[in-house]
């Protein structure tokens, strides 16, 4: 069984996430210079009943050539919601305020693979030097045979190099083949802003929240959806990441990180205490010389024309999250686990929404 | 011109928050022991434009006698979401893990007098040491003549003084006399929760964010209320406190504390860049006796039990910010500034709920 | 009796502190601009018997007119090392990384009286607005009767208007008339370096630690100095302000900031439970505008500059707290309580240094 | 060319670090339950100059079979001084307040490899879950040569199981073969200390600072050891793990864990710029059921007796650095760097102790 194809975005449905117009892809890839690779794990047994199930993948958000990224890293951000989770490098991001690699969203077992393969990558591109590379997970376990550990070294490196511009697959696609949120099958979601002075772009890995609380385009549908939802308390996560080509220090990328949360919360999270909530803004605009000395000169916006910026993260967040649930439809994985696909039509139609 | 009359709370009107039964009187005095107290400030010039004009005034939060309070301490979190405000004693409820104080929540420019009156009902109550209130603020320089600065050291004791159970008066009363919120009228607002282990009550003083991005109920109603909403970058704030009879430890009503911001973004919220959103939470069941030496014996709940107490705050959180814009009427203030109050019947004809 | 007179500063008596040079007052007041002003209260009972003891006072450092401050904020950044003590204003530092007051020092029960002076100060220059000020503590409740509350707003606005650049009063002035540390008289120390890039200088308010962790020069002379030392876990504090007119960032002024408990550690600091160290520094060089919009240039320290920076601040803040321990005397206070001066001749003794 | 052999600890030169006892091995594994594993990795070229410098390895910190770690992890706390370095598996310690994997510690391009060999272990002891290890780094790249990646997943694994308790080697051995501190040959260092209530053991990883800053027992050494010292801002960090059976929970134990920063001070250290100063503090006593519901009763130390045994903490790291630097003899390395041993013979003259 392949995985399902890919349903409408929820903005093709007729839902709207706000009055900030959306970037030519209303993806991440909007932001000049972003590209993102995804390599899809997908297996089952064979006809004996041999082999692992495998409902994984990983995804690859590149901002450029490993070896300029290293050299020349962009400033960048991160907030915890919820930290039951990991995004490695996280500490050196906060205390120097930079980002030196590609970010990598794999499950959770698979985080070492994917550090090890930014690391590869990063010594081949000529770099003699220590590095900290960037990975971040949620836990696909109840879809993915995680003891089986499909996932390889090799395949990171995969995901890198194919990284592309332009449109960007959402739902189950890469490290999202094995996500769920809010009760139903999702995955990888992204949207953009363009704001008055730059390209806003958010991509998130949703794995996040139980369906009791669920509200799509603010309407509360959970209660509506009936008694399907799993507990609020099983494992979960949402790892999301903002790149923006508006020139922003360190810290306006905290405090933009930090908004990611707030469009979860329009989806209904509470940020259940299994919850990796984790989240990091970049600006591609703001670049640091690893060698440089004496002072530098950095233009940086106004931070009172940043809650513009943050009404963008908080509206593509929302359109982000609802995306990989309307993209992502019904997979069936380990040990017969059924995540449902979001009912889509069933509410459109409450939402007042032609089908 | 006196202030208008409270008109009806959310529930009253039909809407819903979530499925978690409310305590008896859905406010914060539902946790057993917990007192509010208000005094209202509110004074126009006379005949003869003389004097200043006064919509503001201070609200207390009082969990026990000072002097028990001080001698033992409740178990307390704090958490920021957009931190340009004031709460006095974070530091030391960060790292301490305790509430020693009344809470005492006032206008931004009197955070020091309230403090002061704290400091002198510690002492007074024959406390022989030296004392760090919990103060929090909003701006409510828009319908308040800041600069005269009404509020005295006595109107901060009057009103822990008269703190009282029972129903809690929300709106344009104590600290809310001068607070707008999403471009409405608001000020103060509570609820409350009764979950399996206990009763988690909330009270939040509402001043934050702008009108076209309201949502009630989960609607978006911002955009069809037109374009009277004040810039989103203006003043504002929300200081949210959540109290429990539920025995948590520091990090975990740190973790309580940081769901008031999930809350908020119900509301349509995006924490924008000059709020001050700062929550801190309490265990009333979680004492710790000052001059303790050895070890202490504390029964604590499992993490795993957080979910349900985190969506109790999500919750109330969301029906507390509700409340005080329903129950807030129109108020004319300083040089004449009008801060509208939220047009409920239509809300409610929108939600398809008789007015 | 009045205050002891100041003894000699710690370097003229032949210690030293590094190798990086020092400004030409050694003092706070080196870098350009920074203005100190002390205010001691001083006060026994009249013959009868009757009338407080006051050992207390207020320190304040001012940067820049109150109105300049608040219309043209300075970068700056905060750290807490052990938060049993209150800086207001650190919750807004953090956000905004700015500073947009004077800095006041008190001890711990006044810090109301000093935060309503200052905002009475910035609505007196002309602002019509809300502010936070920054206001910083220590307890001095062994020597000064902190029930009687001898400090006023008066005392704090004299402070903010005499204060005053050059050669700054050190040891038993201002905030520091009641403070101890490391088990002997101790209060208001302050030094500077001059790096390649600027200056840096420093100003504590030392009240930490027990004599038995003494270290002085390096050398470990706590155990030598016999057993007079009072108990570790008694009240305590270190509130420390880094100012530099070296153009840095938010982000870099909270990694300087946190240096100064490095400094701490080298006098034998452990940061007991009961202490407030907290810290604050500040860039006169990196100012923003309140009303900015849009975007603006800003020149900032390379990081990998700043380890300079670092090494000027922790050998600055050790000879600051030396020279509160060298220049305080033997003060009695409250209740009899002794406070005994550093033995210095026998220190330098023990230094090989002649007295 | 094997690694050189340890030289004396610093005990046994007579050097004292404070008046609390130690432990039977004066190490990290005087705690009870506590193993700790190292495998070296030294190989030079071969006859004909093939083949890569290895002057790394791997160190486990095991506190309880990988299995039962996870099923009942132990309280934990995270602290970081200065975030250039990498500790995986903060951010849920921080959250959720525990640890449940053993702590590895290698060189900075091997924790991906480190973090999928404790995958492994943990599926392999028939865990069937998502787990994310806790792995901390120190960059070796002046002595490893680092591109070659000497380090497999099996060594990490052979780490793990021949983890033993009693008395542990230091210095050149395990992950700290390739290490520098204070400008002088490091690596790992151990101390323990015997508080009223229990044991406190602490190990670290030490490659930090200049010698230009170094003081050994208190005694300013630096500049006293000439020119050879290394620029300040080269690499540079060191991960301190602190162990103890006392019964704290995460709050304190976070708190425990800041006073290792403190400690490396006492060295001189300043934290530079390129330091990952990352600390973390377990207790062995206070362990909380994964499986967990309801409420659970702990056992904790009252905050006032925690000043006891920050300083053991500070005591003891001092100690082990000092023991890091005492133990290790001079190692040549990659390109023939030398990393000097310290010159311990004159510095113990200077301190007036014989040889």
């Amino acid at each position: 069984v392949p995985p399902p194809p890919p349903r409408r975005r929820a903005r093709a449905c007729g839902l709207e996430f706000g009055s900030i117009p959306t970037g030519s892809h209303n993806a991440i890839t909007d932001v000049p210079g972003v590209r993102v690779g995804h390599v899809t794990l997908w297996k089952d047994p064979d006809s004996d009943g041999n082999g692992a199930v495998a409902r994984t993948g990983v995804t690859a958000i590149v901002l450029d050539d490993v070896s300029e990224m290293f050299r020349r890293p962009m400033a960048a951000g991160v907030a915890v919601l919820n930290g039951a989770g990991e995004l490695t490098g996280s500490i050196e991001m906060r205390e120097w305020g930079i980002l030196e690699t590609p970010i990598v969203l794999v499950s959770t077992n698979n985080v070492g693979r994917a550090y090890d393969a930014v690391v590869d990558a990063v010594l081949e591109s000529g770099i003699d030097d220590v590095v900290i590379p960037v990975v971040g997970e949620c836990d696909d376990s109840s879809l993915d045979d995680v003891r089986a550990r499909s996932l390889s070294v090799a395949h990171v490196r995969e995901a890198l190099e194919t990284a592309a511009d332009g449109a960007v697959a959402e739902g189950v696609v890469g490290a999202g083949c094995g996500m769920i949120t809010m009760g139903h099958k999702a995955g990888i979601g992204t949207a953009s802003r363009v704001v008055g002075t730059g390209t806003v772009g958010v991509m998130l890995l949703c794995n996040f929240g139980g369906a009791r609380l669920l509200r799509v385009g603010g309407m509360v549908v959970g209660p509506r959806l009936g008694d399907s939802a799993p507990p609020l308390d099983t494992g979960g996560s949402c790892i999301g990441v903002v790149v923006t080509d508006v020139s922003l220090d360190a810290r306006q990328l905290e405090r933009v990180a930090r908004r990611v949360g707030l469009g979860l919360a329009r989806l209904g999270s509470v940020a259940h205490h299994g919850s990796g909530d984790i989240f990091c803004a970049v600006s591609t605009a703001n670049r640091v010389d690893r060698d440089a000395r004496g002072t530098r000169t950095v233009t940086v916006l106004a931070d009172a024309e940043l809650s513009d910026i943050f009404t963008a993260v908080v509206d593509a967040t929302e359109e982000a999250v609802t995306n990989a649930l309307f993209v992502a439809d019904t997979v069936i994985g380990r040990d017969g686990f059924v995540a449902e696909g979001l009912p889509v039509d069933q509410i459109l139609e409450w939402l007042g929404l032609a089908p």
